[in-house]
């Protein structure tokens, strides 16, 4: 990788879906707030939820839907504007309403349509505003990479670009695709939150099979990535099987293909929500490594990446490990400060937990590039982890302090 | 308590202390930098610590010393200007020295002087520039109001005044007196940390006596607030009792006032510290009650208080109360959302996890003075908890992310 602010990638379509996306007035904006995936012949589901106590209505429907239907579904309905969260029983209604007529004019079931939200938390959603929109969202998608961008982009919120991946692999003459879009842990603006992450691929697969391939691509990388460590109410990660393509994941060569294929665009669409988060200027590709586990390694990366000292520092491409430091002491994981090292960019610049020659400037320079690389030695065992964070910039306090009465 | 802003209260001399400061250069700017408080006679000591695993070399020394003193302190010796963290072994040796050349200076051992350091993490200290001073740091020493503030403002780093506060009581006819000097959790500058503490007393007690009482007035001040949630490597609370009043903590009556005392110097401190946190606009204390124990209540406000979102919601004196339902929902507390109610100022925001009707111009003003009363109740039990904070500002990252090569 050679930079993460590279331009959107060719975007492959999976067979057996559809997109569209239309302006429902939900955003004041006005601009396009409703967004349908539909795979005409159902799919097979798996997904991955907020850790939130707190949910927001479309979670918990969602995740009884998935239940209930088996891991089927039939269509994606999202919109953004209004995150339909802490909004009480009105605000399952709303989403239920929703659910119910959009199965209704597909011809299939209520609990075979997955629901997402995304805006302003606390605010009742109007369900009619969804619904009598619901004939034109299904009369123009189209199995298209214009439907794609359509949706993508109608899932926005303070987003400041589409996040789209894909890739294509063949098993014996057959294609399968996978083709993920995602919007971003912006929480850009006041009572905006949320990272949605929609994966569709048209290999053949039941849930069961592809819970477990999910929840691997998705712990490197879109659990091990971080821009303010506020957790939302409404993350959703939702993979659909079109099966389509006709290749089986069970097929000799096919699960391994795919895993690659499902990582490479998890990796791909965490690395465009990070350097697409609020205010970011400097991307850091942390790695926590010489940890006792993988916990350990994460519980350290996470403090790292969430302390407010560490991430100004890195704002003003400041070369200061000691703040490092300070904060894998406080991690809680049982660190010996005496074993620990510490890279910025290339260079040592922290040996055994005390200060070691460095350029200074050549680090400086590091830090001040888009993307830059630190690594941290925990000298305790064999487990890493690699993650992705940002730098917390006046300009993040800015539009997350933006308010006006 | 009126305002956090007030100007300075009086200051009350407990007996059998002396202080004074000088400019020693370590400090680029030439301003005072060391400083010294003695108790002629001795005094009995109690000390809190950093719980960050990496700690500066005058805690390890400090706390060893204690140990083996069996808590006795003749001086404390405080330098500003580098924290003498991440210093490795000659760190050590040159806290070591320093306090082996005051105590012959003032004919006593070494393990009664207390070391503590404050600024810079990661550069040698240089010793001589300590004892060369030392002469001249006891000659003028004296137990004035003088020497009190040379001794607050020596200790200083990038807070912008002196934090003192002090209280009188007396047991019968004899007046007992606490003093506490701290230095802020500024950690304005870049690779500058630490909160110190001293609290001196005359009255006369042990330092098992002490220890339980110190650990009180703390776990309900210093420990109940955070800027910016790191723990800095230095952090010291020490509190040293003369025993000159002539009154002894185990008389009738004593013990009682003494904890109301000390709690409210404490509390006072904790005030000054966070009113002059940097870049802070907004105070919030912030109240979480209900909950099912004293630990669940500190999990909850901590999480509350080091989310970005909610600091930055305050920032802009927003009264966004789903960043903070957000914040306890994923603090790891199992809170049932449909249960917490919150206040900003008087007025009920949030109930039942739902939004209720309030006047939102009404919580927009009452966010946007200089301190604000934020409550949350989590409706799981009876325990609650008082903590202090502050919102996250364009400045604070301004001030932190300053960086000239």
């Amino acid at each position: 990788m050679t930079s993460l602010r590279r331009s959107p990638e060719k975007v492959r379509l999976p067979l057996g879906f559809s997109f569209s996306a239309v302006a429902a007035g939900i955003k004041v904006s006005g601009r396009p707030d409703l967004a349908l995936a539909e795979a005409a012949k159902g799919a097979a589901a798996a997904a991955l939820f907020t850790q939130n106590r707190v949910v927001a209505a479309p979670v918990e429907v969602g995740r009884a839907s998935l239940l209930s239907s088996r891991y089927r579904v039939r269509a994606v309905l999202v919109n953004s504007g209004n995150a339909n969260c802490a909004t009480g029983r009105a605000g399952i209604h709303a989403c239920q309403q929703v659910c119910r007529e959009t199965a209704t004019a597909l011809g299939s079931l209520a609990d075979e349509i997955f629901p997402s939200s995304t805006g302003i938390i606390g605010v009742p959603l109007a369900a009619e505003k969804i619904t009598v929109q619901l004939p034109k969202l299904i009369a123009t998608r189209s199995a298209s990479r214009r439907g794609i961008l359509a949706f993508a982009h109608a899932i926005m919120t303070t987003d400041t670009r589409a996040k789209i991946a894909s890739r294509r692999f063949s098993v014996r003459d057959d294609d399968v695709t996978v083709l993920g879009i995602a919007k971003g842990a912006g929480m850009i603006h006041p009572q905006l939150a949320t990272m949605l992450v929609y994966l569709f691929t048209d290999i053949r697969a039941s849930a069961a099979e592809l819970r477990p391939l999910l929840r691997e691509a998705c712990d490197s990388s879109l659990n091990c990535m971080s821009i303010d460590g506020d957790t939302s109410t409404n993350d959703t990660v939702l993979l659909l099987a079109s099966g389509a393509s006709g290749v089986r994941l069970r097929d000799a060569g096919s699960q391994k293909k795919f895993a690659v294929a499902l990582n490479t665009v998890c990796q791909s669409l965490a690395q465009q929500i990070i350097s697409d988060g609020e205010g970011v200027q400097h991307v850091i590709r942390l790695v926590v490594e010489q940890a006792s586990s993988r916990e350990e390694a994460l519980l350290v990366a996470r403090t790292i990446a969430h302390s407010m000292l560490v991430k100004t520092a890195w704002a003003g491409a400041d070369p200061n490990w000691g703040r490092i430091l300070a904060a894998v002491g406080r991690s809680g994981a049982p660190v010996d400060p005496g074993r620990v090292h510490i890279f910025i960019g290339k260079q040592k610049v922290c040996r055994n937990g005390v200060a070691c020659p460095f350029n200074e400037r050549q680090a400086h320079h590091a830090l001040g590039q888009p993307v830059c690389d630190i690594r941290v030695q925990l000298g305790r065992g064999r487990y890493a982890v690699r993650f992705l964070t940002t730098d917390l910039t006046a300009e993040y306090v800015r539009i997350n302090a933006d308010y006006s009465t």
